[in-house]
Formats: structure tokens, C-alpha cells, sequence
């Protein structure tokens, strides 16, 4: 994780839980005493955002030291042991939330896109994310989705070439869209065009779209746009696929399959900071 | 919504969704067409949110305007119009990802605080909040539970005093746990006791606790709690409550519940932008 | 001192006294020059910022140490040392009047609130600070406060509700507003309600209020307003108090007097970096 | 005022007084609410900050109108009106503090700069500030100087030359030290040589610097260091200045004094916003 | 330009010209000046940068009207005339540098880059930029390219893979370079391989690298290479090309050139702000 | 270097050349793979900027060591070795552009304004520079400038006194102009006018500016405008001043010539990190 970039965000969250002080631990605890506590999984799931975890205790306070016992992409058991987490008592107590709701959020979309991942298992498949992410959460949601398997799709509007209905219209066709774009930005970029029918899928392809998205079709419209586009461009299944849509269509030959879902509508992975000692 | 607090968010949100530009909308549309798009949910649920829609817009370009059909907190139906998009081509599609990424996620845990909220219909328990919400979100988070019909627990660490074991442990006692928080900073605040049994919870109301948590009590446990305590501090039962395990205990007279799931866990409501014209 | 929240005011005044370098200072002294320097009190008060003080001289250069012969809350007498600073002569010298800046108003506060705490010896009477802190000063004020013997009312317009005549005219009646705000944020917030008379001291106790401000109110009014109370509700007398006043009203046996003088119109305590020599 | 240097000042101040939300006020007073207050001096005095006051608030609300009944500079008199506050009722209640608390004490530095500069009118002496400003104010507090009558000195480190007894230490004397900084920074920057006794002003004078400044020296030898000058380099006393110490100096023929107490130990004039009323 | 990607830029560039105030115009013009000037071209080129002109003054005062008489890409003649500037003096005088500064700088590489274009007018060979542009300056250096009429490599680190030898190195080979890359971020993002000789340009191309860097070649190898690639992946030559490079070999077919001297080594395009008059 | 002011914009860049990761490096290279590469000159010139190089790979990775065989000032041939980098290979790869950007312009402008520097040898006559730098890289350039032998003129619009033809007409007269500068902002300030012919040059001198700029004239009236002076002000030569013309007018006695050339249109210095290996 490069944390020239996840900095802000982080130090961000921090200021968000904390006005001034933490009024109860700063009104209790000694500001010298020295702490341990464990840090638990309370169910089973693919743990991630490990380095986060650590940067945020150390945002708090450099003297926090954390030692691991998994590694971004293990597989935890619930009632598993993490790691052990030392430093000022003060520190562990201030930063425990902001840590942990990276860690457990992280984790949860790790754990649900491993599910899918799974479930494509034997088939040439990838699964996608997309930019339905959580606002300001997108660099941990993008890599969280690789640590459980996935493919991460453009990461922003700036990096990636994706024309749609709109843009369709606004350039008058599909050839012309793909011609500007093309001709401005294409030179690193990979163009993909959005289709919802098997004329548009036609004309893609043979303007020479390097991916061409199969949006909200049925499973038969699918099948026949594969067979049409006959691997002259990449393919993306995509429109509200989560396991059940993605169960149904995983065999069908498509390169690719985009899910909003494992961002924006993945559960927590339940996660526990317990047994605080105070050491001195 | 305070934009003071608000538009450091939106900023860096549209930041995370531009590096420098929008490639495909650039390369293709026109910077001076205007046009219009609607706004339409998907699924039904509470709509919240359309603020912070209609800001994110006028930051991306201020000649944005949007014309409401809803406003937060009305229940809207699959296919219902919620509002009209009209501006700048280029704007309307720069800031729809991140327009609706804040939309979608703000009526999810709207609809399902607001769910939850209707459980409780009748019986005289308030659905809390915590801080389990998302990095960076939780002044929209905890907005959205408030529209759902739910109450805010503290904000963070510095608006309310919440003494748990490790606090206990520290200071040596509840009692002198409450007395050093309280004397520091509980002139505004209200102090709150975390108890795992009864014991705690009578030395908690014996030594004036304003706030009494049952935490990971069972239901049996909760009643006599709530028995013991006999209205000298507010009650409050917590630990992993969703629908289920809050359907169980909704009757035993408890004034609060709080719900880490309501923010870290509801999924998103989905709604869509779409119809784009171009008007000149 | 929590530095997640110090950092941003200190990096911005430093960067308020250094535009590009400090030309003095670069022209002259040879970059790699080491050297030390003492602080005096210059005049007596208690000592308040030191944390404050080395945290400043460390974001001027990581190499500065600072040994300190006092901890805050000391009372500091005219010519005793404060502490010893090293390091690189440049940074001494371009750190200096910043870190000397809030050290000195620190200690002014923390002085001038102590001298009054002193004054309400014997009596049950609590001093408070206010919101009339300077701008962009107010986490350093109201430490300062807490260091003189001051208690800290709410911290800002987010964690303490406080209702005023525009309020109250606004609900409809003090009955009403205290409902309002206790329903939509009361669970971990007191409600203080600010009266200017007796009537509204009645109507304020019958409903509940957690607080009761006596403001600007004549001592005989306060008396009379203590006794209609009769420890119903934590009671504070506000407005224009200084030391004369305070005296005036110490013996009426109210809980707190909130003092905005004690941060917006406190003098400096006088210290002062002197004999720096150059060690290498 | 410069609003690209003050904004970042006046949000951060904002930002101070509200975590997420007002909750008093967003609890009982209406979102669409309008309304308007009074602003008025409660003493007498110079009144100074009075742009700064509306661009808080219009940072609060840009549908904030302020009418001002005074400009900055002018004399109030206790209980007169400076001007008329009309918006959104959230907005000035929400605003009212961080505006005040603003021109408060720039007025209470213009207020007392202006006492000194007419206890200096009819001799050739102007007043002068120092760098002991309040960390994050300086932008004001300078300002506040000027509209008292006084003479801004250096802005910061960077935009005057000070050459102190240190820095002649490591130059080895006052002739390599005037000419080193000179050489490097003295284009368009004066150099000014600070001197505690006579060898030091003759030096400084015979190497040209252009301001020498007597510190801390008794009255006689003040005297004494201005005739051996004789007009030869600018003068200018320091060393806890304050009403009394300039008093006595004032005939001595020196052409500045410089003052710390005006900005660090000012106390704040007394401004208040009365009468609000809805206006619908 | 989206400017909530420039805007900081910009507002970072005003702050590095003002530490507080314009000490020259601020006490000398009045605060209420109105007024009026004409910008003018002072040599012959490609103007370029007139939006951000625009913004620069709007952010310094948003009272300030540009009229523009010429557009980005234009040619403009010495002494021509580009817009008229009106609004307050102050703002006309305090914003002009920094307005200048970036206008200035991107006419002059519009200008660089719209020659060395024409150069390659009749070949089949386009111009790239590269990532050598002035720190802080990426965003209006690639927009001045492509007004000058070039194409935009990759914008930086993360919207394109290019393999350079050290990551041939890490990975063992070309072939798996290509890979490792392709399938963690290739689904957008095409994989150029940048090759110093023929045998790594053969094993780029059979492995389908999408982009072939032909890097600090002599003219007969690129020729050699060119062959060898047959079209089965785009090429590029790079490595100091400036004018009598690239009209050296301009006409050995390469797709395209890449040149790091239009963005680090061009010359500014004078432009002047003149005739300003007060008209009230 | 100051890093309090620097590390902002190496920040920014930083940000500028990564959006999440690098993408070719992330996915090839290990993330505990260390390395060592070698940085060269690749012409001959004055190489500057070696603590920004320094600090930019800090700031990517606080593991980084360079080790350098120069320092800034120092004359560099081509193909001499600069210095040694040693770190992580993620960290050595992914900061070199931005590192080398920041180095290569700052040595270009400090080699360009040392060529300068030696053309004026055996005159009597400095080289100074402007505020026509490019957008935030003031505080680069203008200290490349000084290691380039050059002297800075005033670092912005707040440290120096520059009358200008408009600042004329507002004030009136040259006179009155000096004397509302002079009075507001003149105590550090040194007073600059800009003077077009022989008649304002006299009225400038005779009303005591500080400096006389000499804008814009042939060489024969400058010649009788330095005599017509007459060392009763600093003289300054400025107007496109450029290798040719200042060579033209090297002899004519004049004390500064000021030249916006050695930093707005200085080419860059060629360097390059080279031989990158592996250690572990």
C-alpha cells in the first residue's frame, strides 16, 4: 500500500473520531502506561488491510508496535488469533475503532470476493470490480478485491476508456465514439464499449473495441454476443450480478464478470480487539 | 448538511474518481452541451441523501441544477422518479459516479435503519447508532440513520463518555472510573457504563452511571438487568444486534438498542441516472 | 496532547513566520552548526505548552531535543530555568518565536485561570471555560484551562446543547426546545438551558433541564434562583465574569461560573530563550 | 483582507466550533428559517474586523447579508449598533461565535494600539509591532495593528533582516554579519541590528545597518545611543513595551517603539449579537 | 480544465505569491479602484492556457471579467492583442504574475509542440509527450500538448504499464514481465515494453506487448526493428528527441515519438498585461 | 532547504505521478526486494537539488539512503557519477521521475544563471532574478538561482516595494507613491521603482527611492540614466535580459541586472539514474 496516497484518507478518518480528545480514556488512563492487547477474527473469512491496521496505530502513535500472525489474503478462523497489538495504553484505546473499521470492511469485501472467485473456479472466467465503490474508500475497496482474487477494472474516469449509451449519442456512433476517444486518449488506454443489444455488440466489435461489455442482457443474448464477437475483443458480463446471476451465467464462456455488489454491499468481517493488559 | 464539514469529503471523493480528466467523456462530448438526465430508484426503499447528490454536482461544475421529486426520508418505489439532472454534458456524466455512490449508500442504511425502526414500532426501545460506520463517512452515515428513523449515539471519541473493562481496569473500580471521567469532562457529557454481568451493572447505577450498556447479555440476563436498574439510568443493550436478535429482545423494555449493522453492513439501495438528452 | 489534531495548527503557524527561510538566520549561521540554548521564566505563573513547545521545535527539525526541568502545571518563579534546547543553531533560531508564541499564552491562561480556581477555594464553586477562545487556539486554550484547575464546558456547537432565548422563541417555549433537542441528540448530551429570570429558571427545572445557566443576573437574583433550583438541576452563572466579580458571588453556592476572560483576555506569562551557544 | 491568505484561516476556525453539526440549533430551528440579528459594541472602543465578521459568515451561508453601520477604524461607543445580520436563523446562530470571537479581538488590538499611538501623538515616535502575535492570527492581528495607527515591522522571518546577538555570534562580528545577510537577502530587505549596549550601536552604525534597535537599555542610555546615531540609520526601542514604558520614553527623539503587549496581552472588546428575530 | 483538479494548483501558485498582502499595491491603490488592461502577445506562437488565466484572476477576486478575443490553439502574432482584463485594480495588479507565470509557460510548450508537429506533417508519425514535465505542472503541460496539437502518453505512474529493464530484470524475462503485469493490471491498461535492441524488441513482440519503446536507437536499428515488429504491436521511438532528431527520422515510419524537451526544456511564449487604466 | 515548505509541493508531485500505485512495478516487483542504483550526469553543468532528490525518496520510502559524491554548486561532467540510492526497489523505481524532475530543472536553471554569473566577472555588476518562475516552484528555482551564484530580488509581492507605472498613475505622482508605500509598508522594505525614461528616473531619485530600475531602455539611456543617479540609488537593468543583451551591456556600471530568463526559460540539466540492481 503506498501511503502517500492512503495517508490522507487515513489521518482523515482519525480526525473524524476525535474532536479534541478521547474525554474517557484521556480522563482515566495514565498517559505513560504501556499496553497489550489481541486482536481476534469472530468468524471465518479471508483477512485484509493488515498494513492499514498497523499505519493507523502508528499514525496515532509512533511508539505502537504491532506484530502479525496472518498476512493479507489468509484464510482466519473465527475466534483466531490476529495479532498482538503493544504500545501506549492510551493509543490502543484511541485508535482501536478507525483500525478496526478499516480491518473489518476491508476484510468483508476480501472475504465476499473470494466467494465469487470460488465460485468461478473451472471456468475461464475473471471476476471484476467496478467504481461502485464507497466515496473515499475506493483505494482500500480496489485492493481489497485483489487480495480476495479479483480483477480490478479501471481504477477512475481518467484511466480508462468506457463508452457508453451517452457517449454514443453525443458523437453520433459507436465508430466515431471509438475513433475519438481512441484518437485523444488511446495510447495507453484500452477502449470498451458498453452494449445493451447484438447490433451494438456488431458494431464494436468491428470498429475493433478492445473490450466490449454485455450490459443487463438475458443469458441467451449473452451466449449469442460471445459467439458473434468470436474472442475479436475481450468480454465483460456486467448489471446487478451478485452469487446467484453470477452462478447462472459462470459457465457461458464470457472473459470476465463485473460486480458493483462486492464493494458496495459486502458485509463486515467481524473482528475483535480483546484482553487489553496494562504492562506498566 | 453543514458543507463546512461536508465539502472536504466531496472534494476528495471526486478526486479518488479523477486523476486529471474524464478520458471518454472529454475525447467525445462537447465542453458547451447541455442536457438532462433522470434520476430513478430501482428498488423500493428511503431516499436519502439528495443534498449531498445535488452538492456533489454543483462541485463538479455550478451550473448544475437538480429539480427534486423526493425529498430524504420519503419512501420511493422501484421505478419512481426522484429528480431531473440538468447541465453541462460533461458534468452530468463526470459527477454521476460519485453523485450516486453517496446516494446509494445513504438510502441503504436509511432503509434498513429505517426496517429496524418499524420492528420496534409499539414497543417503547429507540434504534442507537455506533461508530462502526465507514472511514470518511460517518457524518453522512450518521445522517442517514436519523433520517431512517434511528437515534445518534456519540459522534466520536470526544462527545461522550463511554467507560468499558479496560477503562475499569485502569482506573481500579467503576466507581473511580466514572468519578475521574466525570470530573474531567463530564460537565456536558453524560457518562456511560459497558457491563458484562450484574455485578457491574449494580456498581454502575449505584455509583450513578448516567447510561447503563448490557453487552453480550442474553436475553435473561438483559431482563433482570433492566429489573435491577429500575429506571435509575437509561438502558442500553448492544452486541452484534441485527433484525434477528433484536426481534427476540424488542419486548423486554429496554430504551435502547444499538446496531453496529445498520452502517457497517446495509446494502446499498439502487438507483440509477439515465435518459440522457442533450439539449443543445 | 493529541498530535493528530495539534499538527495542522502548528505546521500552519510556522509556516505563518517562514515564507521561503529565514534570511537572517541562512545567511549567517552555517547549516550544520549545533548549538543550545535555556528558557527562563521571566516572570512567575504556572507553566503550560511545554509538549506543545517541543512538538514545535521537532516539526522545525527532528534533531532538536529538548530536556525539560518542569512539567505543566508547575509554578514556574521570575529567573527559574524551564528547560534546555538542542540542536541545530538554525532551527533554535527559526523555531523559536513560534514555539515561544504558544508556550507564552498557554502559561498566560493556565496562570490567570489558576489564580481565579485559588480565589474559589473553600467554596463548592467549579470555574469553566467558554467558547470565546482565539480562533484556531481553542485545543490549546482549553488544555490550558484544564492545566490552571479550570473544568472545560462543551468544546464546541457538537457535543453540548445549550438553549438560548433565540431557541427557545424559535420551539415555541422552553418545554418544547428542551424536548427537541433531548429526542434528536440528547442520549449522550446534557441539556443546558440559559435563563434570565426566574420565570424561566421555573420552567426550565420542570422540565428537566441538566443545566441552568444564570445569566447576567444580579447576585440577589442568583441566590434566589440557586434556592427555586434547590439542586434539581447543575446550576452556572455566566456573563462578563472576572476576578472581581467571581469574588463577588464565590459564597452563593453555585456549582460553576463559566469565565470567557480566562482564555479571550489573558495576558502572557513572560518567558524567554536566552545564552544560546554554539557547541560544534 | 486578502480572502486567498484569510479563507484557509477562517474555515479551519469554523471547523473548530463544529464537529458535524450544531445540535442545539439543528434540533429546534428550522432548516428554511430566515431571520435577523443586531450587532452591537458593548464598550467603547475602535472597532476592526469587520470584513472578516461577514466572510465568516457568508463561509457559513453564502445567503448571508450583513449591513454595516460602521467601517473598520472607527470609534464605537458602548451600546451602539454596528450592524445588521440577516440569513438563514441556523447560519447566524451557527456563525455567531467564530465571527465574534474574530472581531473581538481584532478590535481589542486596534482599540489598544490606538491608546498608544495617541499617547505618542506630538512626538516624532510611530509604534511598531513584533512577531509575538497569536499563533494562526498573525494575518489579523497585523492587520488590526494598522487600523489601530500603528506600523507593521517584519510580517515574518522571512521579509526583514534582524541580525541578534546570536547571529553576530556565529558571524563572528557585527561588520561579517551586517554583510553576510546583506550579500544574500539585502536586495530589497532592510538590515536591522539589534544592540544591548554603545560598542554594539557604534559598531552597527559605522557598518551602515539601516535600523538598529535599542534593547531593553535604561532611558539615559537610549539617549545616549540616538545622538551617537544621529540620523545616520533609523531607531527603534524595544523591550516590554507597554503603556507606562512608552510613556516615559516618548520625548526621547526615537523615531519607533515596538510593542509586543498589543497583540499578545490585548483583551478583547466587547461585541455582542443581540435581538434575533424569524423574519419567516 | 476541471478545475476541482486545478483549483488547488492554482490556489497553491496565489499563496507562493502573497505571504500576506500586495505591500506595493495595497498602499497605493484603493480598495474600490475599478479598472481595465489589455494582454497582448510580445512574439509570434500558440496561445494556450486562457481558462486558467481566467480562473487565476476569478480566484483572486470573483469580481473580475475576462474577454477573450483568441481560443486555445490559436495562433497569435506579436503585438496582437488576446483579451481584455477588467475588475478591481488591486485584483488586476496582485493577480497578474501567477496569471502570467502559467500562460506564459503553456503558450510556450503549445508553441514547442505545434512545431515539432508540423515537422512530422506528411509522415505517418505522431508526437508524444512523456512524464518529464515541471513538478506541480503535469495537468496544464499534457492539456498544452495536446492544444499543440500532440498526443499524451500515459499521465503517470498508474494509467499505464511501461516494463523498462529493471522490471525485465526482477521479473526474469520479458515474457514474464508481461504477464505478471497483464494480469494484475491489464485489463484497461495496455503493456508497453521498452527495448534497447532487436532481440528484446523480437521477444517483446512475440510475447504481444501492445506497445514497443525502440529506446536510445540509431536511426538503422529502428528501421530494423520497425520490420521486425510488422505492425503486430504500435511502436514508438524515444530517448532526446528534439528537432533535429525527430526530422532526422521522421520518415522512417514509427507510429509515433516521444519527446521529453516539449514539456522540460521550452522556452515561455511572451505575453504582457498593458495600458491599465482606472475607470472609476 | 526549509522542508516545512517544501514538503507540501513534493507531496503534490508525488500525488501528481501516482493515482493508487504504480502498476508496471506493483505487479512485478516484490514489495521486500531491495536495491541499489546509480545517478550520472548526462552533460556537463551545476548540479542542484540534491537534498529535494534526497527528500522525495524519503518521502516515498523513509528506508531510503542516498549517498552523495557532490553537492549543490558543485561543477558535474558527463557521465560523472552524483550519488549512490539505496532502498527498496518498489521505493527506487517508483520516485525516480519526480526526484529527477525536481533535480534536472533545478540544475538547469542554476547552470543557466552560473554561465551568466561568469559573463559579468571583472564587472561590478550582480545577476538577479524574478518573480516569472514557474507556478509552484518558486522556492526551488529561486534557491537554484542562488546556487547558480545569482542573488534573489524579492521572493513575492509582500517582501519588497516595486512601484510600478500603475501604482504612478493611482498614487499621482512618483512621490506620492514612495511616500504611501513607504509609510505602510517601509520599515523593512526597501522602496523599488520601475522608471521608463530619463524624467521619471530623476523624480524618483530625488524623492529618495531605494533602488531604480531601468525597464525596458536602449543601453545609451541607461548609460545617462546611471549617471543622472549618480550612486544616489541602487540602479537595476531589466527587459528581456538574455545571454546577448546582458553581454551588451556587462560594462555600463550598472549595479544589478535582473533576468527572467534563467528562470522561465532555462533548460533542463540531462541526468539519469542508472544500473539498477537487486542486492536482496
Amino acid at each position: 500500500m503506498n501511503f502517500i496516497k492512503a495517508d490522507p484518507f487515513l489521518i482523515s478518518a482519525l480526525n473524524e473520531d476525535i474532536t479534541d480528545c478521547d474525554i474517557t480514556t484521556d480522563s482515566i488512563v495514565d498517559a505513560l502506561a504501556m499496553g497489550e492487547a489481541h486482536l481476534f477474527a469472530k468468524e471465518d473469512g479471508i483477512i485484509c488491510g493488515l498494513e492499514v491496521f498497523e499505519r493507523v496505530y502508528k499514525l496515532v502513535d509512533s511508539k505502537m508496535e504491532i506484530t502479525f500472525y496472518k498476512k493479507d489474503g489468509d484464510f482466519v478462523k473465527n475466534k483466531e488469533e490476529i495479532a498482538l497489538v503493544k504500545g501506549p495504553v492510551r493509543a490502543i484505546l484511541t485508535g482501536e475503532r478507525t483500525a478496526l473499521n478499516y480491518l473489518q470492511r476491508m476484510s468483508g469485501i476480501a472475504t465476499k470476493t473470494n466467494a465469487i472467485v470460488k465460485l468461478l473456479d473451472g471456468s475461464k472466467t475473471h471476476l471484476l470490480d467496478t467504481r461502485k465503490t464507497t466515496p473515499n474508500m475506493r483505494l482500500f475497496e480496489k485492493y481489497a478485491v485483489r487480495i480476495g482474487g479479483g480483477v480490478n477494472h479501471r481504477y477512475n474516469l481518467s484511466d480508462g476508456i468506457m463508452i457508453k449509451d451517452n457517449h454514443i449519442d453525443a458523437a453520433g456512433s459507436i465508430a466515431k465514439a471509438i475513433k475519438m476517444s481512441r484518437d485523444m486518449f488511446g495510447y495507453t488506454h484500452k477502449v470498451e464499449v458498453e452494449c445493451e443489444n447484438l447490433a451494438e455488440v456488431k458494431e464494436a466489435v468491428e470498429n475493433k473495441a478492445d473490450i466490449i461489455m454485455l450490459d443487463n442482457m438475458t443469458k441467451e443474448m449473452m451466449i449469442e454476443a460471445i459467439k458473434l464477437i468470436d474472442s475479436r475483443a475481450v468480454t465483460e458480463c456486467s448489471g446487478n450480478m451478485d452469487y446467484d446471476k453470477i452462478n447462472l451465467i459462470k459457465e457461458i464462456g464470457v472473459d470476465y464478470i463485473s460486480s458493483g455488489a462486492i464493494t458496495h454491499s459486502a458485509k463486515i468481517l467481524d473482528i475483535s480487539l480483546k484482553h487489553l493488559t496494562v504492562t506498566k
